[in-house]
């Protein structure tokens, strides 16, 4: 069982309180060996660190900015998978990371932009962090969210 | 096993025959203890209830009609889970709810509509109802659909 | 046990080399009795055959281009799976299919676009290649991509 609770500590990291759903659902499921989490939105203490569409132009999320976000919605999705196991050394292995950027239809970078998410659960999990992965980038996401991520956990 | 067929019957539901997929693949699988279903368009006796995208402005789909749609969704869903399972009492839990509104870029109301599929797979299935769930905005959907919804089901 | 790699070769098909990710992951994950495929787009020898928007107008990608696309979407898929499994003999069936067509917001006919994926995946897997599936038609995808295809596999 990896003591994936200190390396949090070790990396200065302290999830935040599972976030409360923006609708009539959970934050996250856990079927036989398996968490589903809900798509994670980047709030921080309840609000999104900002709105809009991801792209090069001047009116919109840069990217650099979208890929820090990723990375909160990771931090949020974690929250949400300890919220059912009670603790996160109880992850296997990470399975499948998807990412929605809502994007500018000129913006091709949401590889990028994920990767905020992918390299902070390489930090956490190292060889067990290593995930499938799909990015795509869509009109819009709830709240005008940038960013939008959901995780699938194998368990013990 | 919860008595779900029974239950549809006192909420006045009766679920459609199974749809019939838009392309090369089939309404739901079954694999081990899950189901999964395709994503399922509005049709209600084969014709879509409207068409278009959703938002606020007054040539689109209304927020309201759509939240109905990804209703009809659900029972067109559960239509196909059912046409693998035999009877939807085999229906441990709903896991996951996957939901794709063909969004006005301005429309960030997505979780609203997708409570249209949440608050009845609640009325249904009550406590086991309880599920993970994403809600995004894509630019166009199938068919000019205003809604899709996919399923994964831990079945019995 | 089907002989699938057998059936690559009287198809004529030779998959290529897993595909290197577009970012901080794996091409798939093994996980208990599912290989999980990364978001697959549809290179051939590290190249895009074409990037854009698909659609009617003369500007936009054929759909039937996008549909081939889709196909090699789905080769690059299984040359994934192949590298997590060491032979496609291993594959029980095919669960889920996932599309997204990076679509003009005119283009309804993301099913046509993904018939080019399950019909390759009937060819290859005969009836276990039958599979549930979602099509979306979305903003726009990573590099300018017209097509992604990820698959879920239950595996031997």
């Amino acid at each position: 069982m990896a003591d994936i609770e200190s390396r949090l500590g070790e990396l200065g990291l302290i999830l935040p309180t599972a976030p409360t759903p923006a609708g009539s659902y959970v934050p996250a499921i856990r079927t036989g060996s398996y968490v589903y989490t809900a798509g994670q939105l980047p709030f921080v203490d309840g609000q999104l660190p900002a709105t809009g569409k991801v792209g090069e132009h001047h009116d919109l999320i840069e990217p650099a900015a979208a890929q820090a976000m990723a990375a909160t919605c990771v931090l949020n999705a974690l929250a949400a998978a300890r919220s059912v196991l009670g603790s996160l050394d109880d992850v296997v292995r990470v399975v499948k990371v998807t990412g929605f950027v809502a994007s500018h239809p000129d913006f091709t970078g949401q590889p990028g932009v994920l990767n905020g998410a992918s390299e902070l659960l390489g930090e956490i999990f190292g060889e067990a962090g290593r995930h499938a992965r799909s990015a795509v980038g869509v009109a819009v996401l709830p709240l005008d969210s940038p960013v939008e991520v959901e995780l699938v956990l194998e368990v013990a």
